[in-house]
């Protein structure tokens, strides 16, 4: 089974729109096992989609359109089709109660082009939209061969990601006859080429697949199989997290059954379990673990707060460094970090202090630290320590890897107080 | 001029990596004047790159291509396109010495086949990279029609925009004979439909041209002009500026060169001209508000520190809240507010304090607050005042919105303390 991602509209065009739904279908497609080729993009000109939707529907069984299925005149992505199949456009009942029920639930009035939206040839299978006006459809085009259909998935990505994983997900599977089960092993502290190294063997083999993406900092694997159901799937996947387990050690700090996690999620997990509390003192990274810490919902029963100690000043007045540390050793030292973490404990009353003092560039300071250097201090019920790090790139990129490794090593903390 | 954009990686097709690239070339070549009606994403196949190349030849006169210049098997973008014209790629020694002292540079050895990167067909101009090993190249594709190219960029977007802005814009501009002047204008506290409605006219006029981009809580405007020189082109912007400030009034919060702007960045040159400084007391915010000013390179001027009293407990240590006013108000209210940016611009000894208090969800608090409900407190050497918000969307973005509401709110004051 082949599908393609057609993606509409002339805000693509211009820029105006980071297209993440191409990325967001691609994975979804990729741990389904739906082979996709292709992915095109054009604007809102009748013409030029035609012509997109012949070749696409020329190559692949399954086209994907995102955008267009608006009330107004620019939304051509079903009309275009529908000329093209030789078919009308009707008022689908469904469809129209569902936009008629949408616009009374927010409370506001609906203009009459809104019933555009419930317009589908008369096969279609229409998908619902829990999150806005247009609904989207499945649209059998058998004239192209047989079993290809085109799927209309409306342009925001709240609309799109839910209705792909509540009603096309389904139905792919459905049309393939198996279940696809899937895992994700998130990783920090390792590299992606040292990843690819141990893990070649298993990331060459068709199935369970084993596929590695990368964000700042981290490494994400995603392993999936094609099953009878969820259980024989996830008992098909078992031996193959063990052998990853086995060769990576505790550098995967979570195995999960979504690509939502992240490190804060799993700390706040393993601060719950352990039910203590942590505050944050920051100086480079500047709120911003903290801010990552509370993105979590459910933070609240385990963070305390924090202090953003940026200037000199600020660490003796809210966290108590002595004036003869920063003197002595300047702002970015580990006796400056040691400092921050006990001070912020005993401020905040936590049971646990991670504090951050380094350079983020573009500039150095008057000391001449070099950028990039970076300590990262963690105080605890049972002492304190420090840790040293040297993180290259853009000013913005060293602050997360300086958040993102506190973060671990509280993560790695509470592993070792188990 | 008619240009397309040729995405090349298998990566992009499984959903490892997302397309930045795109919508950065879109925005550029949309600034530039120059038409863009297509937009391919193929993998790593020789048979499918081909096919792309020749449709994409067929249409355009331009065609970028991104990513598919490393030094592996995989990587087929020049080969597919010299085969596909009818030459050789050969050793071409500009980019042979650029990539042996790229090596020189980073202390890396250098294995064998990292010259491919320096392979190119015996026309080809070929583009410097200051930031990795692989050279861009424009190759001529006569064979297609008068003055086609296809333009190589290489895929990691810290390489392709650079590259682009060094070498490619200058390339289509003196193609145009004429030079691009821009000017961006930041609104924050109007949404895009009034701006649109406010500004229909001036948008639907061709030159100069005016685009609008929508970020969470902010509008940008581009207003572009063709013209001879810079300084003409910058002369014949400044009646439409003029025109769009009268209308739109202050909402507008910058006027820049570049599309680097920010709210935290305005607030941050603004403190400065004033010799001001500020700290911030976040509840709901957890960190976010000052880890966006810390972004800003040199915040550390003007930026003192902070509190973040994300519990009930911390806003009274932390910011010397009462509990009499968190007992009879709740921790969102206004009178928390209050407390916690009179109670920070004291402990932390700014001029100016912004406090943020409110419910991001995705659960209410055990009062029952209304998600999205937030308080924005600030203080200031002449008193103190409160804003009530109600903010809908996720966690992330109602936090985010009460970050930019505080961020503008201090920009408001200091623009009346003129």
């Amino acid at each position: 089974m082949i599908a393609e991602v057609l993606s509409i509209g002339t805000e693509l065009l211009m820029g105006q729109v980071l297209n993440t739904n191409a990325q967001f279908l691609s994975r979804r497609l990729s741990a389904l096992g739906v082979a996709q080729y292709h992915q095109s993009t054009v604007g809102d000109n009748p013409g030029r989609l035609k012509e997109a939707y012949e070749t696409a529907l020329s190559r692949s069984d399954i086209v994907i359109t995102s955008g267009g299925l608006g009330p107004t005149g620019d939304d051509i992505t079903k009309k275009v089709l529908a000329d093209l199949l030789g078919e009308e456009l009707v008022l689908n009942a469904d469809a129209a109660a569902h936009v008629e029920s949408f616009f009374k639930r927010m409370n506001r009035p609906m203009s009459k082009n809104n019933m555009n939206q419930a317009l589908f040839t008369k096969d279609t299978m229409v998908l619902p939209n829990p999150n806005g006006t247009a609904p989207g459809a499945i649209v059998p085009c058998e004239k192209f061969g047989a079993g290809k259909v085109v799927i209309h998935l409306p342009g925001p990505p709240y609309e799109f990601e839910p209705m792909f994983d509540s009603s096309v997900a389904p139905y792919l599977q459905k049309r393939s006859g198996q279940t696809l089960v899937s895992r994700y092993l998130r990783i920090f502290g390792m590299g992606e080429s040292t990843v690819d190294t141990l893990l070649r063997d298993l990331m060459d083999c068709p199935s369970p697949s084993l596929s590695p993406y990368c964000s700042i900092g981290e490494v994400q694997l995603r392993a999936t199989v094609l099953s009878d159901t969820a259980e024989t799937g996830a008992a098909e996947l078992e031996p193959l997290i063990a052998e990853i387990r086995a060769r990576l050690g505790d550098v995967i700090y979570a195995v999960e059954k979504t690509d939502k996690g992240s490190l804060a999620k799993t700390m706040v997990e393993k601060l719950l379990l352990k039910s203590m509390s942590v505050c944050t003192c920051e100086s480079v990274t500047g709120g911003l673990t903290a801010s990552e810490i509370v993105a979590i919902p459910g933070a609240s029963k385990v963070f305390k707060g924090g202090l953003v100690t940026y200037c000199d000043e600020e660490k003796q007045r809210l966290a108590g460094v002595s004036r003869e540390t920063l003197e002595r050793y300047g702002a970015v030292s580990k006796a400056c970090a040691l400092g921050m973490a006990l001070g912020a404990r005993e401020k905040c009353g936590a049971d646990i202090a991670i504090s951050f003092t380094g350079c983020a560039g573009p500039d150095s300071d008057e000391r001449d630290t070099p950028i990039g250097l970076t300590f990262i201090g963690l105080a605890t019920p049972e002492g304190a320590e420090v840790h040293e790090f040297k993180f290259s790139g853009s000013r913005q990129r060293i602050r997360m890897l300086a958040c993102l490794n506190g973060l671990n090593q509280i993560r790695l903390y509470l592993e070792r107080r188990l």
